[in-house]
């Protein structure tokens, strides 16, 4: 077990992160302020994606984005900051669907988006350009350019994912997760080619729900066997801390699911795919269970709540990486 | 010749309004103000509509609709009132086009419109809901559903209506006009209808652009035997006063065009279609040469600063109109 303490040795080779949308964004956010430009791959994931008002919704692409562009607001936990919602009245007005909440920046990202898509351009080409436009270094990548779609079987019966998780505030009890498409789906080339890579450092899966963002990026074809594979060390950072989601429905869906909400439960969950597991401070006591699993485990300061914690985090976890490989 | 005097005598039958946008939209405005309910068909121009940011924009439909809806923005002559434009600089951050201004309120309408669209609605449909989201009572709709798009022929090539009206400021000399796709379009059927219908008290061509905007009107196949046979009289409000357009490049097309820009070749040009015709005031020495065409003449003032200003020439427009009935 290791105690973090803030150095910041940047890794000699490249960095994946694989994550979903608020929580991960956090830790993206941070890789992002240690790692050179382009040393920095995001893998984020796109089942929750959806159309709506007939536009293209991306909702964790466009999390990490606005987080990386230091875009995002912090107060409201969504959405790009100092947002107006002048579009949304008018549609109000007209009857309109208003239970997504589109703020008028965030529209301008989701009908360039639309437009781009329905011109042929792929998801990674508009989300390459949305990011040189909001003059982001770090290469963001869907992780696939095919349709899946994460379904919820919940009490209330089965659910789209943003029906389950915006329109109806998580509040049905999970009974199950499907993820429709993905088993013709790929993971996404460059993304393959990275974990095949001999330059790859470290393999980061960022704090995010493990059941409905992480979930589908690890269940594309191919994808845990590569992750195995990688020459570089897979470290977890719990989204559970004390026993609670800093954000969103994880420690409610891990209740429903009928495992404890603790940081230990999601290791064990991750299981053999991981190398290492960072624990927050609060959870110290789980270190030795986790140890059991067979992981290296690293306990840090994991809420962020800044720029500063987010890249401190992000140090600490880069550290513990390298620490790993030249053990191994 | 009628000179003008302000009575409100509202016609038993139903009244057809032939618009293109905003000069057009004031007199469309002033005629619900003075009809009841359904009693007023409005038909607007189609031809300038047009895709951007994958938008269906409609633009003569929309500053008819805003009008009605007293939402026009009397000050800049053009949208919303009290609009934002959140979204349109956002979009100049990700380096979309940002030429033609959609502001956040206007968005709303067109992302709605696209959307029913899509999913299958035709266009009379999308305004017919649009229309009862704004509170609109009179029926509003589009000259023909099916693809009719004005192209310009310029000193600097040929160009797209909305090319050369707003990126271009229509700077560019005009040589001519053509509208795709007209010959296999249809006069949308509730017009045909209302045309041929018994009761039909007046037919109002308003004072919008000759050339781009009553002109596509007029170029479906049937609409001018149409305009010709309907049982009521067709009058037309000058859009040219004193040699001027209230607004947009009607004048400056006519010179270009090789005819003189005045109110008396506007009637002219509109040839044998018509029975009678309002002049502004301020060319009232007109009089005589238009009713050397043929026509009943009414000289009014036509200029509309205020939705009064507005009812009142529709009050004069109508009570010319029920004169020539009369007559007839």
């Amino acid at each position: 077990m290791s105690t973090a303490i803030g150095s910041s040795a940047v890794p000699a080779g490249r960095v994946l992160a694989l994550t979903g949308g608020v929580g991960g964004a956090k830790l993206a956010r941070g890789l992002a302020g240690v790692l050179k430009k382009q040393q920095l791959t995001i893998a984020a994931n796109t089942a929750d994606d959806f159309d709506y008002w007939g536009l293209r919704i991306c909702p964790d692409l466009d999390s990490v984005m606005y987080a990386l562009a230091d875009l995002n607001d912090d107060q409201r936990g969504w959405g790009v900051k100092d947002e107006t919602w002048r579009t949304l009245i008018a549609m109000r007005r007209l009857g309109g669907d208003e239970w997504f909440q589109i703020g008028d920046q965030d529209a301008a990202t989701h009908i360039f988006r639309t437009q781009m898509l329905a011109s042929g351009a792929s998801l990674a080409e508009v989300t390459g350009k949305l990011c040189r436009g909001l003059g982001i270094a770090a290469i963001l990548l869907p992780m696939t350019e095919s349709r899946v779609a994460t379904r919820v079987k919940t009490d209330r019966g089965d659910l789209e994912f943003q029906e389950y998780f915006v329109r109806d505030q998580c509040e049905p009890a999970v009974r199950g997760l499907s993820f429709d498409g993905i088993d013709s789906a790929r993971l996404h080339p460059d993304i393959v080619e990275l974990l095949e890579s001999d330059n790859l450092s470290a393999i980061v899966i960022c704090p995010s729900n493990p059941f409905v963002s992480i979930d589908p990026i690890l269940s594309l074809p191919r994808c845990r066997e590569l992750l195995k594979a990688a020459k570089a060390p897979v470290i977890a950072v719990s989204p559970i801390i004390a026993g609670r989601a800093v954000k969103g429905p994880a420690a409610k869906m891990m209740r429903e699911l009928a495992m404890p909400a603790t940081a230990t439960a999601v290791a064990h969950y991750y299981g053999d795919l991981l190398d290492g597991y960072v624990l927050d401070e609060l959870d110290a006591e789980h270190a030795e269970d986790v140890a059991a699993l067979g992981l290296e485990v690293c306990v840090a300061p994991t809420v962020m709540t800044s720029v500063a914690s987010k890249v401190s985090l992000a140090e600490i976890v880069l550290d513990f990486a390298a620490g790993i490989s030249l053990r191994n």
